[in-house]
């Protein structure tokens, strides 16, 4: 198969257009026109072979992930998913079956949360990757970033946590971090795990955080939500007596920035970072 | 060395920032803010060890191309580059002072060129790659696309070409692809070699094209410019009469869509295609 027979292929499947996008696949780039009223967030993730996925995981399953954890930093900015550039290196034990499940894989994922696929890159490598970039829209000042928690503000988070590698369908909070707009005081994606990320929502905020209760999915432990990564789960503060979705986690205090609290023990996070696994 | 050490080290490097950019790194996703009399493109390019480059060659010249790659579709679209996101995964080869190098080449075509570096996502990985995605910004509804050629416009090119192995330092031509809006009646970049790209560019028009002349870097055949890839020149097509930079190359006529001759000889473009190698 060569770069134009899966272009034409993927042209062929119909893609939808979305608001604001005047050329998609097919040229030099992609061209978007976006409003006044509205900011734009933008994010792009890494998925690899053997670091993210194994080969053999069902392609479409890879496909779905691969845009899902894109659209996650979308949700945590309270954005709307507009349209994604995928970039896609093959493997040889890749063959042309498995390139059509895996962008059929990613392309439900992005009809259930309405992003177009606007363009992106093909090649090939050794090991199979893809890099998911997204862009999403947001009204204008209002997007949600992780450096505005206050003592006081009340910590949440989307949904029970520590049970990632059982979730085969991974759904983005996109519902979740729109109703945040104008109540969050901070939020982020849960990413490398609740203890390491809420460390750098509270040292972007300059605040200390105690837990006082995780809520865990059937069969996870405390120490699998604390430091397990990838929950692909929002996590949030807001200020007392606001009404937001969610379930309660903590309370921001004043402190040193980063300082974590659980259940009045102090809170070491070892969450996963790519590069300490190397070490 | 963790992510959160070199984004730091990123940081600590001072990146400007860009008009419309109101959050770069650090956060879930950056935030930009569009001007309504202007349309943004987007672009991403794989640059891959093996594949693109070879591990030895220079971490600040790997770093300057990968960045080159992707300019040079913003070039082709008559776009102002903007931001850039950065994804790279290290092979266990490369240490923290290639990565320093990477990046530093990287920030100096950057810096030329007044792009900023908004985000991106960092990983490890077997073989290196990273991928590279610009958005830039065109006066509305005027971005240069490759479907406008009409029979009778005389076709250019804007430099030499056949020679980019010799072509250490990459210059993306963006100066020359501001020039061309509301001139060129279509424009791309010379990614594959002049023949394939002119059979691209034909077809997306639906018209044929004569190539008369082709113009040499010192050292290069005519075999090389025609089917030897990674030119980073422009090749666009203009009406009779209008004045352009660059150098006339040949005429766009009617006919089969795709249609190529060189000199009064049928052509047949055989430029680098990235799954055709595999087989």
């Amino acid at each position: 198969m060569t770069e134009q027979q899966i272009l034409d292929w993927l042209r062929s499947t119909g893609i939808p257009a979305c608001v604001g996008l005047k050329l998609g696949i097919g040229d030099d780039a992609a061209i978007f026109h976006a409003k006044p009223t509205e900011d734009l967030v933008f994010t792009t993730d890494l998925f690899i072979e053997n670091v993210h996925f194994r080969g053999p995981d069902p392609p479409a399953t890879i496909g779905r992930r691969a845009l899902a954890r894109s659209l996650s930093d979308i949700a945590a900015m309270g954005a709307t998913p507009r349209f994604c550039l995928v970039s896609l290196a093959i493997a040889p034990w890749a063959d042309i079956k498995w390139v059509k499940q895996f962008y059929r894989g990613l392309l439900r994922m992005a009809a259930e949360t309405k992003v177009t696929l606007a363009g992106g890159d093909l090649s090939h490598a050794d090991q199979l990757f893809c890099d998911v970039m997204v862009c999403g829209a947001v009204p204008k000042d209002k997007a949600l970033r992780r450096n505005g928690a206050k003592p006081g503000d009340s910590i949440y988070v989307s949904g029970p946590l520590g049970g990632w590698k059982n979730k085969r369908v991974v759904t983005p909070r996109l519902d979740i971090g729109q109703m945040l707009l104008g109540k969050a005081t901070a939020c982020m994606d849960i990413s490398d795990g609740l203890a390491l990320d809420l460390r750098r929502l509270t040292i972007a905020s300059g605040v200390a955080a105690e837990l006082d209760s995780i809520p865990l999915l059937k069969g996870a432990s405390v120490e699998q939500a604390l430091h397990d990564g990838e929950d692909y789960e929002l996590l949030y503060t807001v200020p007392p007596k606001v009404h937001v979705p969610g379930i309660r986690v903590g309370t921001i205090r004043k402190g040193k920035p980063g300082t974590l609290s659980y259940a009045g023990n102090p809170l070491q996070p070892r969450g996963y970072d790519h590069f300490q696994h190397r070490s």
